[in-house]
């Protein structure tokens, strides 16, 4: 069932009865994306927020050499949106662009807010989703900026254990911050020491 | 009145009657630190948050070299914790140290936890506040990772207006994550255009 995941997702941090759970997922609906399809592009309002049941995007912004930063990888159980653009209804600054064919349960910002009226329960699931992305973008910043590219590896390696077969070396580059040629240095060092 | 600063602040979230902001400061105690003093020491496990009544803090985590990074200065109408380590129960990676003399209203984990318990509002409130968290935060790795640091000289003037004067310029360049040497190049620079 399409909406198993979900339930398991909101079930770690919520008890909804069948019938609440029901109520709550009318406002998802499916979406498709193909390879390289482009979910939300820099510039554009976001007004939704997606609940990856299969596939990868990476959400990304440019520096301001243009190159391409990765804030992070959604597979399946992340969510993916621009969460400043979405709550402060400022123009995105992220990207976010499928790395594989992914399915998505979308709600638009607008059914979102409806929830919070209707079921009052989800302020409590929200309140808990929002902290634990909150401590995440915490421990994002401090490894970009406390901690050598070996470590950021290692910590990417543990965090998407099986990524790194599903993406190039250019887009896990992309995350950890360093070009492809340092990374390929420290993929040798790393074999070298299993 | 001591929580004055409190209710206009959570009035911007949520409506509660004077009796139930009432109930709900009640956890909230009443905290000076003098400058200098530690709130919070990496390894240690948070266990409170604190809304800053008045002074300043700095929030920061030391690099692999032993230099400090701040993560953000706690002003007037700030909150200071380490929510990695309050939700998820784990060491501290944050120093939170008072830069000037200082007088915060300390809520525990404990008292906090209850607080969603009796006053189901709350959920609300701490869901819109941790959706801002994560905004803030977003910003902030888009800040470090995106921007020259010229322009991250200007964020901060925009986010602390007031400051520069009250703090050290080793404190300032800490923040933006560069040199004291390269801080004094831009203000330099930063004034002949003005």
């Amino acid at each position: 069932m399409m909406f198993d995941l979900l339930y398991k997702n909101i079930s770690r941090h919520i008890h909804l009865s069948e019938e609440e759970f029901q109520q709550f997922s009318v406002p998802f609906t499916l979406k498709e994306y193909k390879k390289k399809e482009i979910a939300l592009k820099e510039g554009e309002h976001c007004l939704f927020e997606g609940f990856v049941l299969e596939g990868c995007f990476k959400v990304y912004f440019l520096n301001e050499d243009g190159l391409e930063q990765t804030l992070y990888f959604a597979v399946k159980e992340w969510w993916i949106t621009d969460l400043d653009s979405l709550i402060n209804n400022v123009p995105s600054t992220l990207n976010i662009e499928a790395l594989e064919d992914s399915n998505v349960l979308m709600i638009s910002r607008k059914d979102k807010e409806n929830l919070y009226e209707t079921m009052p329960q989800t302020e409590k699931l929200f309140r808990i989703m929002n902290q634990k992305s909150s401590a995440a973008l915490q421990r994002r910043i401090l490894s970009l900026m406390s901690k050598t590219a070996d470590k950021r590896y290692l910590d990417f390696l543990e965090k998407y254990p099986t990524l790194e077969q599903r993406i190039t070396q250019q887009q896990v580059a992309a995350y950890l911050g360093i070009s492809h040629e340092f990374l390929s240095k420290i993929r040798k060092k790393t074999a070298l020491k299993k």
